[in-house]
Order: C-alpha cells, then sequence, then structure tokens
C-alpha cells in the first residue's frame, strides 16, 4: 500500500476537522504509517457551495461517486441514521474500514455494522460517538479484555451538564441557561435530542453494546431529560450539599443489564460530582481494576476529529502490525 | 503458536496478582487470543518456600533457567533497577516481548530496553509502570499519534496523596497520616522513596521518555518531596481555599521539556484538586483533543496485575493482527 485512500462523508464542522488534521498532519502520518493518507472524495450535501479544497479530491453530492473510489477507509461525520447506515454499509460491502461519529445511526445499527464488518473482516471504529474526545471506548474495549465491567455512570451529555450547571453554580433559570448555552454554540437551535436524554440515551447504548456485545434496544432504557429538574430544588438541595446531574447509569448483572438515563441527586463523594460545564466524564467499575475515571470534552470540532484521526492510525497500524516501543 | 508462554519475573503482591489473573481468566483469554496463555516458568527470591502453584511450572531462584524455557513473553514484577534490567535485556535478546511493572527500573533504563527491542522487533510494554490500573500510557501512545501534548499535570503517587489529604481533610499530623498509611498498607515500611519524591519522578521519566523519544535523566529534573510541608500552613491556606497537592509537571516547549515534582497549592478551578486519598490522577492537555483526565487506582495488586494481563493481550492481539469490533 503506497498510500492511504479516504472517504469522507459530510464536511460540517467534525468532517471539515477531519480534513484539516489530515492535511496539517500529514508529515507526522507519513511517519508512523509509513505511506501518506491521501483524501480522495468528500460527499457533501451541497456540491455549488466553495469548500477551498484542491482540485484533485472529489467533491460530491453522489455517494455513488464516492464510493467507486479507490477507497481504503471511509471516514463520515453525518447526522441521522439514513443514509449514514446504507452508505457505511455499502462501504464495508466494498471492503473498506469505517469510522464514524455519528451516535444516532450506531446507537441504531452499529450492532448490524460491526456483524457485516466481522464478517468482511474490516474495522469500525466508533470512539467520536461516546463523549467526544474523550478516549473511552478504547479504554473500555482493553479493560474487558481481562475485566468485567460491573458498572458505568456517566455524564456523556455536555449540554445539560452545562444547563445544570448553570443552574447550580449561577442560581441562572432553566430559560437563561439553554439560552446561554445556546449563545456559546453548546447547544443546537433546536436542543430537543439533548434536553430529553435521546443524545446521552444512544450513547448509552452503544456502550451497552460495546460491552455486552449484543443488540440494545432504546425501548429497554429508562430515560428521563432535564425539563423535570426545578431551579427551586436545586438551590435547596445545594444547601443540603447534594447537584443534581444527568446521569447515564448501566448495571451489568448475572447476563442482565439495567440502563437508566436520568437527572440524579449526588453528593460530594460521588466522582460525578465536580464534574461542571461541558465536559463529559465516565466512571466504569471493573472486577480486577476497581473504579476508574475520565474526563474531558464530550463535543467540539477538533477534540472530535482528533479522535477520529486517531482510529484511523490505529486501524493502520494493526493492519501493518506497527510497534510503537 | 498453539500457546503463549509466559515467564514470570519475580512472585510478590504484583506477580502472584498476575498469576492468578492468568490462571482465572484462561477461558477468556482463550477465546480473546485464540489460544491458551500458559506460565511455564516463576523466578522467585527463595525457591524453598512453598507457593502452590502446580508443578508442571518451573519454580527456580534462576534466571538462567527460566529465560532458557521456550517463552514468548516476559513479565516482570520486581523491585530495583538490577537484576531486573539485565534479565529483561537478555529476553529480549532471546526475541521475547516484555511487560514491566518496575519503574524504579524502567526510569533508569526503559529508553535502553525500547531501542533494544525495537532492533529485536519485539513488543516493550509498561503500563503498570505509572498510575498502577489507571491506562495512562496507552492513553498517551494514542493521544500523541494525532496531538502534540503540551503539557502534563499529574499525581502520580498514592502514599503521598493520601497523606496529604489526611493532614488536609482530618488535621492529622504528618506523623499520624503516616502511621495511618502504613497501617492500611498503603506506604512501605521505609517510605522514603515516596515521601521524598523518588517514586513520581521515576513515573515523571517514564512519561517524558515516551513523549520526547529521548533519555531523560534524574538529574534534569526538579525534584522536591512533602515533607517540607507542614500542618499549619495547610490548615491556613485551606480557609482561603487552597489546598497542597505533590504533583509532577511536564511542559514541553519548542524541542524542550521542564519537568518538576514537587508540592504546590492549588485552588478549586484546577483539576487536580479534588483527587483525595491513594488515587493517582493525570491530566493532559493535546493541542487538538485539549485536556483529558484520567483518575483511578494508582497501585495494589489487582488493578496493578490487571493492566499487565491486558498489556499481554494487546501483544498478542496485534500479531495475530485481531480486530475487536
Amino acid at each position: 500500500m503506497s498510500s492511504i485512500n479516504v472517504a469522507l462523508l459530510g464536511f460540517g464542522t467534525v468532517g471539515r476537522g477531519v480534513y484539516e488534521i489530515i492535511e496539517q498532519e500529514q508529515k507526522r502520518l507519513t511517519e508512523i504509517l509509513g505511506c501518506s493518507v491521501n483524501i480522495v472524495a468528500i460527499l457533501v450535501d451541497d456540491e455549488t457551495i466553495e469548500r477551498n479544497v484542491p482540485s484533485h479530491i472529489l467533491v460530491t453530492s453522489s455517494a455513488h461517486d464516492v464510493l467507486t473510489q479507490p477507497v481504503d477507509v471511509v471516514i463520515e461525520a453525518i447526522v441521522g441514521v439514513e443514509p449514514a447506515y446504507t452508505y457505511l454499509s455499502q462501504a464495508i460491502e466494498k471492503g473498506c474500514h469505517i469510522i464514524t461519529a455519528n451516535k444516532e445511526m450506531f446507537a441504531h445499527k452499529g450492532h448490524e455494522l460491526k456483524q457485516q464488518a466481522k464478517e468482511r473482516q474490516v474495522s469500525v471504529e466508533y470512539e467520536a460517538t461516546v463523549a467526544g474526545g474523550v478516549p473511552v471506548i478504547n479504554t473500555l474495549r482493553q479493560l474487558v479484555t481481562v475485566n468485567r465491567v460491573v458498572q458505568i455512570e456517566a455524564i456523556l451529555n455536555g449540554t445539560t451538564n452545562y444547563i445544570l450547571s448553570e443552574i447550580t453554580n449561577k442560581q441562572a433559570s432553566f430559560a437563561e441557561a439553554l439560552q446561554s448555552a445556546q449563545q456559546l454554540g453548546y447547544a443546537e437551535a433546536d436542543p430537543t435530542n439533548d434536553l430529553k436524554g435521546y443524545d446521552a440515551l444512544y450513547k448509552a447504548i452503544i456502550l451497552a453494546e460495546l460491552l455486552t456485545g449484543t443488540k440494545v434496544y432504546g425501548n429497554h432504557v429508562f430515560r428521563e431529560g432535564i425539563k423535570s429538574v426545578i431551579k427551586a430544588d436545586v438551590i435547596h438541595q445545594q444547601l443540603k450539599g447534594s447537584r443534581v446531574k444527568h446521569i447515564a447509569t448501566l448495571n451489568f448483572g448475572q447476563g442482565q443489564i439495567d440502563i437508566r438515563v436520568e437527572p440524579k441527586w449526588i453528593t460530594s463523594e460521588h466522582p460525578l460530582y465536580h464534574v461542571e460545564g461541558v465536559d463529559n466524564a465516565i466512571v466504569m467499575t471493573g472486577d480486577y481494576v476497581g473504579r476508574l475515571k475520565l474526563e474531558g470534552p464530550g463535543a467540539g470540532q477538533y477534540p472530535t476529529a482528533s479522535v477520529m484521526v486517531e482510529d484511523l492510525v490505529k486501524i493502520f497500524s494493526r493492519e501493518r502490525k506497527l510497534v510503537n516501543n
């Protein structure tokens, strides 16, 4: 392989971040992988917009044209289940590795993609789907080669954590906190997915499927958003030493798993108590290793794009059996 | 390869932990790796002590006898630079992969072992040398495939963090806190290495060598232990919102690195402020990903042994190009 050929599906914030990192870090990537990493095609919604990419890169709204290029790996950063799932399934069928940041799609179709990839002997990497730049997926995958994970507790949505932090620390009203989140770019114009807990639910499902190896359905998960949180309660409970956090809890029993995504009152002994603002954090308990906590940026262009390019390096290091001492 | 043959060097707390995990998790390891993992030899100090291991395992005080067995990987959990370094160097020369938990040795000779392993095309894994069960090494290795690490701040010694926590939270005297740490098994009978900051220094050097790829010498590191911390100051500063923590700081500039291991007064905004007791924590700042924090058990039999067996799985997954979707 004289070069690694990449197709990018989606050229929004994260897609462009991946493009920029690959271009800027070409020298480093070539050193590590022993060959260049070339973006050969980019799938966009609207090909009439000027993207400022070199003319040798195919920029098109035709997924067919992208996937008929000679591509080794497809990096996907679109929103929603379809058409992303269909494209990735087609890419796997062609023998491409895939890397995705699309949590909604992966919560619904991750199990199917993993099965299909196993048959075609290609890799599916999805670090960016859960907790943005925090390497939760790779840490868990490594952990479970030896440990049984007995519990996960996590703050998986930065928007709601920011809103709850604002209410708690600045006595903001819910509306003020939401508006502040939107002004800072932490919340979408339509924040329903975050506020109702769907975003955290998707991530909890992805973690549960990783840890059980089986398909997990959203309607088996208890889900409550943060709209039921009342400012007066937050202030009152704070005086008693409690804070409210929107927490995904996964409990693994004998062949059973219980998943809940809900606001919870916790005290300062709880490892998620001090997680503030848009940070994400995950506390994983393994039977040998005990309790590990990971915390960091749960979203953002470069944190998310960074772990996707790390996924790419991982796939091709493995392909070449590269050892990094 | 019909089985993976392991030699254990050292059968103290951590060595026995590795032995127990490999025995107890045989079924899982065989499933993941496609072959059994057999401990073929154990190097002990005193072979007259009954160890309760099956008779087909060679238990001996002769390193020569251990290393002339047909061994694929050597797992080392001895204390001190020598003879551990010589044994591992011999093992690499024979074409064995090595896994170590020996931070003093690896701080002094890690660079040489990595160079030698590169020439012999074997792996050196050392997750257990820094922060026990917290997967600092693998997280950093992955991170730097894309990011430049600009700073690390870390609590790398559980004993001193426990002592400082006791003084801060319970107004214990230094002597009381140390005694409590010893009673709980958190501190050695001779705690000099911890209290004077040598243990944290070793770990800081290992991180620095990982990140620079060059040899780092201990006398280039500013080191101060916790003996200069005075209880009256701790109580006084606490009223002003500051806590003292023993922190290793690595700053990476243009081709330069500044390493300090010292007590520091930090306020509640600092990401290490809430790290209490024997936990270790590391805050790493990458240019793309931003600030990540990892926290967990910095020592202990099973946390440390767990990451060593994970290292083993990693080596042989790579050997076999196993993909875990």
